[in-house]
């Protein structure tokens, strides 16, 4: 099976999945869920989703619980997107392919329909995982996780930094997220504490490999095909691992992450095929 | 026992797991452990914290997991503050008589302190209670409950309001997490679903009062003792009880609102004298 395949099948199901979870444009507050569903139903690949889904099937978790669990974790991305893109944050106009959040529905109700999403997240998360699985979620989103790293992202900005704090960005801002993906989908199949062990160092590897190659793409990519501006890295004076390490150096530094992980990744008596090409297809775009 | 007292131990205690759930300002991201200190540790009443121990005692839940969850549904509390008062939003500059966060630490940080804080929330209440509890509280401060009151409250700003649409902002802005605040700690002893289904009516009133008397602080209070600018309502054009029904018909409703709550509480073999004491406390300041 071409990893392509499985990935749109995950996004059709998640898509319709999240079309009932979000309440409708007609319920109260009309305009919160109208932004929510412009954000969450704006058509993003589902690669978050898709980690969950394949995770949790290496240990025959069930399917519809695992949906559940996969487009709660997509709430949540979404959520850290629209805050993400705020003029007092990142400052971004266009997200895939349509205006972002605020630039339609104004900035106080871009942050309301973040928080409506957040909130619903833990709604969702709350009714199909365990509380171990909650916790993790939480945390990788706090300040120990994705909060970590966009405040540290913000506070760089124009500013030298270190290979070192550049990677705790990275790490932290788009690491955190995936790496629960991962965890919490095997946590849904009940996994051994060794597996989730191996798949957190597999998702900390690929998680840094897939920020590296959302800077290169931000050098080297097309708006048309990443629906997002380009070269705004650059304009806000953003670190970046291609302004730090260098182009060619990026690329290598991505696949040899994607390698590792592919290579360390261990799960004795079960198959880990998806795993493995979903990790290339992180590095996909870029080789 | 004087409410107080009461208020005062419970103030006490959650003020102290308050500083150590929230990360030192020594450990990374450093600017934003330091606004999350900032807002929550400048010295709220502690209400809500009340309302989940006082609940819970009812029920002889575990005092320790009690104020876990207090502490828990006060991040919440202060998260909604923050975000409440950014520019886009309510645009206040004082907050529990200091510069509001965004005053301090800018916008950006500040959307970031109030997400962080949320997360911790859920970080700390799933260590400690069940996942329909975590459920519930999800649902009391998203769409259907807090978010749904504050997006209802500066989308009709300078706009003609019917007493029923201002019923809604303020049973959903503010008596949704009261109302959670009761219900979670109710279940945290394990309680019967009548005895939560008449803390729910319970807290809906006092919820109610509760916004209420904030309303008729704002035009009959000062600075000094509210710690935020009064008159800020009606500066805004916001819409209020005393501006729909008049200030004495304001006071009329809450009190009656208490009284109603009181009366109706019953629950058989367990003494509800403190929550009672907490619902007078909601008006003491306006009668």
């Amino acid at each position: 099976m071409q990893i392509e395949e499985y990935l749109g099948r995950v996004q059709k199901e998640c898509d319709a999945h999240l079309d009932t979870i979000i309440p409708s444009e007609d319920e109260r507050p009309a305009v919160i869920h109208k932004a929510m569903r412009y954000s969450v139903l704006a058509g993003g690949k589902r690669f978050r989703p898709a980690l969950v889904v394949a995770s949790g099937e290496v240990f025959d978790a069930d399917l519809e619980s695992l949906f559940d669990l996969a487009c709660g974790i997509e709430l949540i991305h979404t959520y850290s997107l629209i805050h993400d893109d705020l003029p007092c944050m990142d400052d971004d106009d266009l997200r895939r392919g349509k205006p972002t959040l605020h630039k339609v529905f104004g900035d106080g109700i871009a942050v309301l329909a973040g928080d409506a999403l957040y909130a619903l997240a833990f709604e969702v998360i709350a009714l199909c995982a365990e509380p171990e699985t909650i916790e993790e979620i939480a945390r990788a989103t706090g300040t120990d996780g994705m909060i970590g790293g966009q405040a540290a992202d913000i506070l760089f900005e124009g500013k030298e930094i270190s290979p070192l704090d550049l990677e705790y960005i990275h790490t932290h801002k788009t690491g955190s997220l995936i790496t629960a993906c991962l965890t919490s989908g095997a946590r849904m199949g009940n996994a051994a504490d060794e597996d989730i062990a191996q798949l957190r160092d597999f998702g900390g590897r690929i998680g840094l490999a897939f920020q590296i190659v959302d800077d290169i793409l931000d050098e080297t990519g097309t708006t048309e095909t990443l629906g997002k501006k380009t070269g705004a890295d650059k304009e806000r004076g953003k670190n970046t691992y291609p302004k730090i390490h260098g182009l060619q150096a990026s690329v290598d530094k991505a696949v040899g992450l994607v390698n590792e992980a592919k290579n360390a990744l261990v799960l004795p008596g079960r198959s880990t095929i998806i795993l493995e090409l979903l990790a290339d297809f992180v590095v996909h775009r870029v080789i």
